[in-house]
């Protein structure tokens, strides 16, 4: 893959925001591979995304930043500017349940997924064995009723240590404080169970199979204080009938779970997802 | 389509019941089209349909209901037996939105939907010619805050003059009076433009809209006292991203709506649908 | 819906087309509402669309063109401007089959489909009555083995005459001739019954029942010389399985089809649809 | 899980064989789970699964064969039955390619496919590790263009040697020579990776991308002697667009592959699979 700088840009909506991005780029001979625009006319807000051949610009992304600056501020922009190149660093944690994590760890090792995993933390063993034989440090931090502030002090310590970029629940199955939710706002990825709104909290596919619906889903979201609340990536359902018990329905989500996960990761590691307000675009 | 006969039941799990139906139906030189069990196991309930090809036995279904009711007694099922022949008779309610009429009437023309149609109610003019070109009666009963009373009564009326099998609300948007729910259990229908439990009650698209979900649905369901929370017939779902507003989901929404409406009418058509609890069992 | 100007553009690709066409649209103060770009690394072009509002722009369709010219030239673009207010003029040609034809004139009916639709053409009387309840003139030109230059120069006066943008054959089961093909290059929109390159020809849900596929589909494309080749604009699958006959399939395919034809019909009206050698690229 | 017996059968279609069937099990004391019927009216043939719990019956499967014999004779039966205690055994075959390997091993590994894998056999080194891993003894049998007869006695030899109930091919991309397709006929299970009849042979997205298709898809099947085939088990497809090159659809087929095989191989394990001509009936 060639390297690419990646530009996102979220701002009031107004005349010329793309000729003034578009003319800095052309003025430095910026190649772009890939452009994204959005308007939500309901928000007034305009989002953008660019990929750039690095190679076709004449500077870093110091420089970058700095030519780029002015503009920022003329337009009131929130932006940031990403290098191919560099990885980004994800955590993950997780908690008994392997099938998540054998994925994601798959798409890794095969290159599919393109970040660094310095760590995973789980609150138990079970996984250790799968996550060291992918080369990977494996940190057991047990959380019970009475240790949470401790534990969530060193979860904390980890994840800092780690330089970790982004965080991701692959069914990690333990409410994040809201502290820890603040300081890695629209960091902190999670995977629920079900087909959010509905079947929100504990056990969603025996409220699903309890209710009777016709099909079953997973949601990836970033994970805010209110639980399962935070803005939604991606969402997908598969069907289910009459024959399905809970278990059943455990299982089959299972495969849900895994893509939808998969696919919400990978577009925030591409910087594809831009979050205001609770909801998401993803230029995808 | 050859003339058959379809035998539906549902009654506590043993052994031995499919022999006894099967041994029945064999003595008589029945022969079975379609067969479809289900067993229940958490409920220690069975359920199964068959479809007989009518030439095949010696008698109609007065004689078959006497010499089956001793078995239907020693199993203590809820049965029924249906003739392909007598077509079930469909009230259709309505208001201004077209799409799910237009849909159904087309399904009910070309002969994909079997059934008579003796008559369409709607509290709005808006969709008398369309009904009308289809050679069906409309009758309009405006229903206002202040004469629901008399308004209700007079469409129960309309439905038990039109000898209805069944009423399917196509998008009717007004709320069925308990009584009227009692009367007709499990065969009044509803669409309701959302994939439930999400977003009941009004305006679910917008609901979806606000929280930013990333795939919006509809569910065909019987019509019970507490609203859009009757047995789910059948639901589905389509993807939006952020490009859609509220009323890109609703048109979005409609097509998933016409589909999952003509799915669930055409199963409960076919006897294809057992209720049992708040759930159902189709045999599709 | 507000007035909007429609851009579209195809040329090699190079740096600064983006910031040139930005530039332009900004210098006279043309607000974009929605913009999408693609560069086709591999043919080395470059796609791009962009949604203007008209009253943000000091001039009309006529002075956009003339001074959009020297750009073009200079990039080397094949391109068109479009304006919302000046609706495309669809010709139908249909057969005996009606779902396509009540799903179209439905959608365009509730001004879903945003066209006009001058004229109707078939080979047979059958939907007759359902086109002109519409209030849309309805010609039948019979096609037989002996007739089909005459036939067809009738057809072609006739799409001349309604001064056609774009033909739909909306289950016309009849081949058309290569010199319409190129007549209308990619303005011949055909729907065909099978996910193609799969059962391309006739009766495509019976090859599919017989090879026993688990999936049928539909296919909206152009049409060219070659039968069932042309670029596809959208396709799209349903799951079938041991149950359905072929006549089952066919039933089940109407739903494909339909929506399939509505949704690619939708996006070459909004000059959605790009087409460069046997491809599309899809800005939907 | 409780122990169960899976008896499949295929038959001439004639009144009276559900009744023969269920009376037998009723008059042991059968306890019927799960029953699933089919009547192919077209070919005359019926298709029919039952599973029985094994403690409701008083003896075991060598007594029971004995005791069915003369109903299958009677009836000319091609009829097998099975227990879930004796796990079917499967031989994995693959080359480099990795993804359905972990998939299928994960699955295996955690209850969810219910086989012994007593070997994988591949024509090259590079999953060796990941197979040990799991406890699993790896085989390597390089294929050339000179030692295809060596290398399949080879292969066959392996076969045998474990006791192969079944042989999956996952991603192994040799074509299987006749002889042991007919060995093994309904027992070697391919994942090909397109929607077939699309695009057989080599280079299936590629294939997929020249012709700008806009779905792209998996078909699982079992392997006769014409390449791409064998009578489908399941196929998915996946959404693509311009977008996409063909290096994307390759990693976007993967995840089509992996679900799609994996079911295939769920329902063969569970004996829900039965074939008749080029076709399966699917009992799932």
């Amino acid at each position: 893959m060639e390297r690419t700088y990646t530009l996102t840009i979220s701002c009031p909506d107004r005349v010329g925001i793309v000729a003034k991005v578009s003319n800095f780029l052309a003025m430095y001979g910026g190649w772009i591979t890939e452009a994204n625009h959005h308007s939500d006319l309901e928000a007034n807000r305009f989002f953008m995304r660019h990929e750039i051949r690095a190679a076709s610009l004449p500077f870093g992304l110091d420089e970058f930043r700095t030519a780029f600056s002015p503009i920022a501020r003329e337009y009131e922009m929130e932006w940031s500017i990403t290098d191919s190149d560099v990885k980004k660093r994800v955590v993950l944690m997780c908690s008994k349940e392997s099938h998540c994590m054998v994925d994601l760890l798959h798409r890794w090792q095969s290159g599919e997924l393109d970040c660094d995993i310095p760590l995973v933390i789980s609150n138990h063993e079970d996984l250790r064995d799968l996550v060291e034989w992918h080369g990977i440090p494996f940190v057991r931090v047990p959380v019970t009723r009475d240790n949470k502030p401790e534990a969530y002090a060193e979860i904390e310590r980890l994840i800092d240590e780690a330089k970790a970029d982004c965080v991701v629940l692959a069914r990690y199955m333990q409410i994040i404080p809201p502290v820890l939710c603040s300081k890695y706002a629209h960091r902190i990825i999670n995977i629920h169970h079900s087909f959010l709104p509905s079947f929100a909290g504990a056990k969603p596919y025996h409220q699903a199979y309890e209710r009777g619906v016709k099909l079953i889903g997973a949601t990836c979201h970033y994970v805010t204080e209110e639980l399962d609340a935070g803005p939604i990536i991606d969402q997908d359902t598969v069907r289910v009938n009459h024959r399905q018990t809970a278990q059943d329905m455990v299982r089959l989500g299972r495969d849900v779970e895994k893509s939808v996960l998969a696919r919400g990761l990978a577009w925030h590691l591409e910087d594809r997802v831009l979050v205001y307000g609770n909801k998401t675009v993803v230029f995808n």
